[in-house]
């Protein structure tokens, strides 16, 4: 089966990164992260973590090319923070500080007003994450002018968290019978000031492919690497409004990634020994699960409606459906696996944060290796 | 007075990072890395920093399709390590981990054979930094397909360093008649296999445009960012053996950075307290050391030999030569300033690891802020 995002360049898969799997000092190879061995604090383990915004700084850029805007950058900076805390809450890690790599070409964007716009989006990011109990330090970062690497411009993160070994979330602990708990993309937190598509940070090189306007890639060619293999196929403008989505697409497309983190730290202060799992779906989507436990076989039979913004790049892309689940978080954006005496308690902790959650499926034994079926509306779909 | 390398795209003063000044949690904001209070550890700051390899992955990109040999990106792994580790040790920090960070367009490179070079490049290094006694664990890292975004490929890294609050190099002892003492960048010390350049990862983009061959970029447009504006204007394929070198051209260009902190950590084993100030001469070359210290006028008057690159790079792209010292470490790698007391020790516990060390100058006092003057065979250059 062709999938559309491997033709547009991303492999969702990450072949090739198994390479490194020897030489990482990995505590617990099957965790969702590294966990790395601490020489000065035995107890501890520490989470070196590093992420990247995807393609979304590409989005933003066209947006700020077509209105002038610089504000459309600002939030990148919540999507490298949410990329990399809500990765390392996976592992029960508590964050304790993050730098920021920028990589851009100076000849195409004000260096000083694109990196004003990051560092507010940090401050106001770190601010809301304190009032919740995280707190984040800011170490500095690098911007580098690399105008012959870069076309437009990268934004990653690294962040560091510790977490007592014992208490590592290592997947380990995943059995037959545990529940899955979606926790939603999309809608809007308590926490949270404007409704979300849903998108988070994956699947964006697909999805401006396939929406934005050809004519963009006339107008900036800087937006689009390898122009004789791929091109822009969308109809829409980037501020075309969409009553589907609720609003402009290029607002659906740029909504910054949640934070799970705060529902996810307060579901471990209260249930910790029940939590078997933790699932950012982030790349590889709704496959994301297959990473940790083993000899599992996840079964997602229920899941949460798909938001609308991932209907219409299936529309518009003709993406077959069940790489639509791998290469999209499809509406479920963090997976909470847990004993079913847990479950209630569970929805409960996050529906008072105001985010949805659903039980979502169940885990049953696998004779070999991890396998998932997704059973949704558009078809069952195996991966392994 | 124009600039060659600001034209070609680079800012080496890095004017607009001063955004996130205020916003950054460092304890020693005149240190030569940022300084965080580590809350589990009131003792101990620790020091994340993130780093790449500028343009150097270029140049082994085009090395690379001229002779189909993947070995020509294994540097790159030195480079982004050597980077990172000699800053961190600026402040007196010792390594912990770190992560790397490769943002590739997968449509131009074999993802699976470059990460092999870099996994091989960073086993390699850890191994010989292990017999020096600096451990550095491998906490893994992201590889991302951005095709968009990336033209060939961009190669970073973060590393975390830990130091004793009260051991902090702050830079804040630099004192009148403090000597400084050059570490050179180029040659080949006992630690090494092969002679280098010197040019470690800074004007590399000034470099490639002025010394590789004009035919590169048709033959590789990808190699060229921003073609309407500036172009290669060399004389010379990266294969040609040059003399005064010693080395093809394109090996020159691709010396990988000296690793520094196996010397640096042992000038502090015996020295330390008469160290007042640690500079790695990266981003702004000879002109780093007005990072730290206050009211210091820096007075360079007898360095050590300008290696044979930098008066190539000069000779062909006719950069002003005052320039040149803020593009380029031109010969000096690092440097240490000491109490003059120490100096002689501390040139040879350097030659004892065959590393070339010198007191190319002194400290005085300013009326305010640091200056730097350069007094060399190419003139005497004021800056601040």
């Amino acid at each position: 089966m062709t999938s559309k995002y491997a033709e547009a360049g991303v492999d969702v898969r990450k072949r090739g990164i198994e390479v490194f799997r020897k030489s990482v000092d990995n505590l617990f190879p099957k965790a969702f992260c590294v966990v790395t061995a601490d020489p000065e604090s035995p107890e501890y383990g520490l989470v070196t973590h590093t992420d990247s915004a995807g393609s979304k700084p590409v989005q933003a850029y066209l947006q700020w090319k077509e209105t002038g805007d610089f504000e459309w950058f600002r939030g990148l900076a919540q999507d490298v923070l949410a990329m990399n805390l809500n990765d390392i809450s996976c592992v029960g890690a508590v964050p304790i500080n993050f730098v920021d790599y920028v990589a851009l070409n100076p000849f195409r964007i004000d260096k000083k007003k694109l990196l004003e716009e990051l560092n507010s989006g940090f401050t106001e990011n770190l601010e809301l994450l304190t009032e919740y109990g995280i707190k984040i330090l800011f170490s500095g970062g690098e911007t580098a002018d690399l105008p012959d690497l870069v076309r437009t411009l990268d934004v990653s993160a690294t962040m560091n968290g510790r977490v007592k070994l014992p208490e590592v979330i290592t997947g380990q602990k995943i059995k037959r019978g545990d529940v899955i708990i979606g926790l939603r993309s999309g809608g809007k937190t308590k926490y949270e000031k404007k409704e979300n598509s849903g998108i988070m940070c994956n699947g964006l090189t697909l999805a401006r492919l396939c929406l934005m306007h050809k004519s963009y890639q006339e107008k900036y060619p800087e937006i689009l690497g390898e122009a004789d293999l791929r091109r822009h196929y969308g109809r829409f403008k980037f501020d075309n409004f969409i009553d589907e989505l609720g609003m402009p697409i290029g607002e659906a497309l740029l909504s910054p990634m949640r934070f799970f983190a705060p529902v996810i730290f307060k579901i471990l202060e209260k249930c910790r020994p029940s939590i078997s799992g933790l699932v950012h779906n982030t790349g590889g989507g709704q496959t994301k699960c297959l990473a940790i436990g083993e000899n599992i076989h996840y079964i997602k039979d229920d899941l949460l409606e798909v938001d609308p913004i991932f209907r219409l790049i299936q529309k518009e892309s003709r993406e077959p459906w069940k790489n639509m689940f791998e290469d999209f978080n499809m509406g479920v954006g963090f997976e909470v696996v847990a004993d079913p005496l847990e479950a209630e308690c569970l929805l409960s902790l996050s529906e008072a944060f105001g985010l949805e959650a659903k039980v979502i499926g169940r885990c049953e034994k696998s004779d070999r290796r991890n396998k998932l079926t997704i059973e949704s509306q558009f078809g069952t779909f195996e991966y392994q």
